[in-house]
């Protein structure tokens, strides 16, 4: 045993996968039981050690919200509901389990009840002891020396640094908890390790996207061998260049996702000896490490990925979940990696007559008759006879009501009304729709605020406020 | 307020409730908040002690299940699923959990794997020790003693008596585990204590039943007090006069329901001294009771009650859950005395282009452009394009899967198949219909066996054998 | 507003309770049976509506927090270790489940990342849906109305009202969450509701107490009927006096506990319209009250009740559970009303050679040839060989670690070193205490902060510092 | 079927495993942090597909049990308590947890009850949905083809196969769920692949074993390349003999551990087609497979082994556990690796004046003034003053009771007694040992039987049974 095979082969191919089909023939597994589920066995991780005993993800409730609001009113980013059962932060932590990452430290401090409450009772069990839960929501407190709210993200890791020590981690992986991609993180971790590397960016080479606008990560410069040469908070060149090059040859830049994988120590010495002041990660901490000349490499993630910039994309993040071939939930019908949530035991939607095309429905709905149309109906949505939905996201309720008849001429019930007509809004949780109410936005407002009858415009799309009541006959 | 009320009161009539109306001026509740809650305060308990401290459910498993085959197949009575999201033993653990009885033992013995397993996963968790799970399974065991199967619901009693040792019950509660009504024991336990009784039997009161068919409990012959005087095997006079003098005077004949309260006392005497070797406690044990002068109650019950006795009673009361108004589940949209199952955390139902029209959706479908009316659609059903689905009810699969175009020509996938044409089937889970197939039953057959083609017909309804395959361009 | 009757007859004997042995003539009960269990039931609860229907507790996770340090450097009052197994704020919540109320909301900021852990993982479970949980952690989060902090306890509960809206809760039952006593709450609500009252405070009548000493909270004036006539900072009368008359007649001044019951209505008046601008609930809601002459009432408690005031307090309060007839701890073995906790699953103490004398033993310690003697040991406390630990609280480990004798060279091991003496002394967790260290505070010092080298000393007890290492040899 | 890459690397060096020191050196772990861990990183997993998608156990819960009654008169021997806070089942369900399978299936038949709650209440949590508990238990059950009662483990085995489908496991992990010992599955399958074997059985090759005595498996004769060459119910050779030759060369009969890795088309083909009469694996599916020349192979096991064969043997391993270094439970202070049970929280142990060596403890014990020697105490034991306890197992008790002095007098408590003396004896569950009674056979009776006043002896072991009341004063 004089070679280190391990490793050499492991440095030599580091992705090196066998394919399912040549595994197959290997055991001589029955054809036919496997034929479905041949798919889902992934690259094996090589992995040494094993995320589950060496990588702790450090996943941020809330990031730059202003533009959500008045989503964010009540909520951060990370508790926003979506795709009709999930919350966004679901999408990461999934993406963790999924990925063999059992260790998750949720740091939170902007409006973080809902987002505690969701963490705490959907993921931090005590099964099986200490280790049991997957997430440890960290949420910003008060100490005797005096400290207040976390500055930025570099301020809290720092300050969480004592809550790390109980766990050996080798990397941190540090996720905003509010976007909405699928990544195999171990992945990422392999290159990572392979290129013996301080930090690993991901950056999202994927060229569908807006890269005009700005996710408010910044963006890498990156060279030949992935190598990150600097960073900037806008890209270089215009836009459609950029995309045109990223295909191309040499240097190039790209957006951040936000995404971090620090080594242990690398992340030690920039916290707390190299910038010991720096509050921010992305702004402070990354670049100064670059000037540092650490090893700074990016990993390039080509898939779909929604940053919920504003309220369009989480609009737009929403639409892609009421498609039969959507690239943001690929794993809603996966059976290997499925999108993990809150469990929930509620009772079958009840649909008396009604027309539904291209839409996502939630459990527990209560759809009588009426016309739902690429909309997404969140959880214990109730819509009344003759209503029409069409384009919008239907947060949902949180309870059942039970209202007489007589009841309802002194208060609105939760949920869409009798022959109320919608069109892409957006209905915040426990809104109470009038009977014949129009949202329609018919005057194409693109911004508006109107809070005190309980809603806004923001890009076109009304929103109607969280238990915002819109009296009968209202339009909007 | 010179008298001491309460007791009088309690005594003269023990089912007083004060309206929920009075209940809240006294505490000036703020009356816009209670609006839609008023109505879960249920008539406090006075008893005492309370049923959580002195009341053990027994619920067994299965019962006469020839009628049910072949749903009965693989799995016992109790663990049917029912309305989309249930087992049907979840609405009498339901009923239980929200009658303050948390000590319930299910006694399983035929078919009993799905069952035990949806009652482990379900409702026994470790939380807070040993009194912290609600349902107890006991599977029927072999012993030193050399004793096999239960041979009957006293023989299972008697065998399992040192297991109820260890909580000191007053009163137990026998409940068949596969009838489906929503009841509140508390009442019926307070009915026999007020009564002093040694056991009470519910029993049905409800004239819209088909009382002519035997539900398989029997018939009790009550007085005017409510006391029990005989018990027979079938009704004693013609089951349309019953109905009618159901609400006469004097002597009357009623149901038996199965479900029994039996004092701690009488029930060791009675399985131990007296009928030592009784095996049943419908036919051997209660008539011996009668016998002996105990002091044997009826307690009348006038709510939808329905006893699963065969495969059209199954689909009758699936098909109760597609009604807007319905009896059987009138706890779907309640908030405060829910219908408790397994949690899930399935993605929504993705629905492309749907006439859907009186039905309940379960949690996770995939409904592609097709015609569901009057149907009960379980978990995780796939329909293809072009399908009409009438009068049916589908029981789901267990999992996704996820077959490429390829694939399906070597293999029918799960769910429905594109262009099939389904009405007034059961199809039991994980059944692959194919690609245009016909269930219609043209030629109105009312009973047939062909198990090996996948299917049997009862009563009229077509059966679907769980995990049968139904090749494309069937008819049925 | 007229009384109706089922408030006149619980004025007259609101306690009224049969006793057990009537209940048993009653129904029978096999005598042997009960002989040990008899004692359980307590009064049964008239209350209409029952507490978890319509009662929510808040809990307050941290107080004056400052005598506690440093046991609180890292941690809030709440979430101090106490008695071995447990935390403090388990004493209350385990008040609040035994007491049947289920909705508790704990509001945290200060060092409240353990606590937020500890309630999560042992309360918060997902089981049976959104009301399945127990507590409900709220923690101090920012929003975009700018606000911060909560600046106590009356702007904490203001700034939750809309979480609390979820829940049409009667009366709020406000509870500071690091206090040790054991209360059935559903006595203060019983008197609370009889008289009718728009808050009640629960004070202490036990003359055992210190009450010269300040436990924060300040003193009610109650007149003969219990009804609160004023609210100190101070006792008017000298302590000693004080207790004398607590037996005389007249008019007195009790020791407030810091827990009150506050109508609904009345408690949305006092935040938002009376006293808008109140931070406290002690120093100005309570007060304003009484000046507006609302019915403010007082709830005599004559049990054992421990504040925390300081690190005495805390000491005196692990000390009593080294007793076998404690006060404290009467559920220890309780099996009716247990002390909850998050669970665990350690393994059995391993005990080479101890002798240990009136000590309260944790889960999971491994104690070599040592001498124990009125201590508490915390869970997987290690002692070594020929260490002596007297009259001291040790508060154990987070893990176990396992240390070669080679790295034990370099590196002092978790817990209490070979042959080292402690005295009078609370160890922090995760402390490693080396060989032949004496802790025996021979000078009697009874003030003294040496942080840097791991240890404090408070009213003559030594606190050793959370993870603090005092090296082999040491002397404190 | 050429050889792919991925696997002739694995057969090269199929156990190759980086040092630690390795690892470390590759990723620049800060040192001191990783000290106390660095030992917890075994073998990276090179299994493709690794255990938790491909490997499914079968757990059987009872074995050849009448040498272990009569604690096995109420409960299997799975269930057996073991080291004071564990069932024996616990060491087998945490190997599997521990090699990463996380799919198993607990066939249970005899007295299965406690069985059947504590792995339904430990381990089957519905966490995460339909995957995530981590025992399924299958008891015996009743069905329409009218079998009854499992034949064997080949015929359980057998009619479980329609369960086993809906996981598409590749090979089948057998075990008896009776024994104690550690072991990393994950080699064994290791094993199994690179051999690319039908069948490997797990022989101890442990010299320091009793292998003059039958577990009860047989021996396995074994080639110089480890394949099997026939079985045998007895050793060919002498014991003493055989022990010398383990370390010799050539052929060599081993004693079967009952564990067996079958391949999924293996077992199948064993079962349905070449022996679908057969009962058992061991005495006709195994041997079946030897004739018929598949590949079946032998990996060699030379760890702590107990296969509780009988009650000395399950007196013996609890002794184990009283042993600071300890073979049968390496794991119990092992961070990484621990031993998994039903999570309790019960109060730390009370210790009024106790003397105790080499003993373990289990949670929440009374033990007042007393001598405890080489001694397991299980959970909840009280222990009354002036007893000693010598050489023993207690199991302790299901719950505590609260017995008043008066009471005493005509009822014995749970627990030992004042004055009482006890040595070499197992105690089990829920015992009343009354005063100054002596349980020390003094007449060293090696085999009696006396159940009717609560005991028996049984290789000079005196066992008091389940809920045994032993008078005062009685002398065993």
């Amino acid at each position: 045993m004089s070679l280190p095979n391990f490793l050499n082969f492991n440095i030599k191919s580091p992705l090196y996968c066998p394919k399912p089909s040549e595994a197959f023939n290997l055991h001589a597994a029955p054809s036919n039981l496997f034929l479905s589920s041949s798919k889902h066995f992934e690259c094996p991780s090589s992995l040494f050690p094993p995320p589950n005993q060496s990588v702790a993800a450090i996943v941020f409730g809330d990031g730059s919200h202003s533009q959500l609001y008045p989503l964010t009113k009540r909520r951060s980013e990370a508790a926003l509901p979506i795709a009709g059962n999930y919350r966004l932060v679901d999408a990461v932590v999934s993406n963790c389990i999924n990925s063999n990452i059992t260790k998750i430290y949720a740091l939170t401090q902007f409006n973080s009840t809902s987002l505690n409450s969701h963490l705490s009772r959907a993921y931090s069990s005590a099964r099986f002891g200490k280790d049991g839960g997957f997430v440890e929501v960290v949420a910003a407190y008060q100490s005797p020396e005096g400290k207040g709210w976390f500055q930025g993200t570099a301020d809290a890791i720092r300050r969480c640094l004592w809550i790390l020590e109980e766990y050996p981690f080798f990397e941190l992986l540090v996720l905003p908890g509010y976007h909405l991609y699928k990544m195999d993180y171990q992945k990422l971790i392999e290159v990572h390790r392979n290129n013996n590397a301080d930090i690993t960016v991901a950056v999202s080479s994927n060229t569908s996207r807006h890269d005009d606008e700005d996710s408010g990560f910044g963006f890498f410069h990156v060279n030949s061998e992935n190598k990150v040469t600097s960073f900037n908070e806008k890209p270089e060149i215009p836009a459609a260049e950029t995309s045109v090059k990223i295909n191309g040859i040499g240097n190039d830049s790209f957006p951040s996702m936000g995404i971090y994988v620090v080594s242990r120590d690398a992340m030690i010495k920039l916290l707390t000896e190299h910038f010991p002041l720096a509050n921010d990660l992305r702004s402070e901490i990354i670049p100064g490490a670059i000037s540092l000349e650490m090893k700074v490499y990016a990993y390039k993630f080509d898939g779909y990925w929604e940053d919920m910039r504003n309220i369009e994309a989480y609009y737009r993040s929403n639409m892609e979940s009421t498609k039969k071939t959507n690239n943001a939930y690929n794993s809603f019908y996966d059976r290997y990696s499925p999108l993990y949530t809150l469990p929930r035991h509620l009772p079958p939607s009840l649909i008396t007559d009604a027309v539904i095309t291209d839409s996502a429905i939630g459990d527990g709905c209560i759809l009588n008759r009426c016309r739902i149309k690429n909309t997404v109906v969140g959880m214990r949505t109730r819509v009344g006879e003759g209503a029409v939905i069409e384009d919008s996201v239907v947060l949902g309720s949180d309870n059942y009501e039970s209202i007489s008849t007589e009841e309802e001429t002194i208060r609105t019930p939760l949920g869409i009304g009798e022959g109320s007509h919608i069109k892409k809004a957006i209905i915040d949780k426990n809104a109470r729709i009038g009977k014949n109410v129009k949202i329609l936005n018919r005057d194409n407002v693109q911004e508006g605020n109107n809070e005190a009858a309980g809603y806004i415009v923001s890009r076109g799309i009304v929103v109607i406020l969280r238990s915002a009541v819109i009296p009968d006959g209202s339009i909007v």
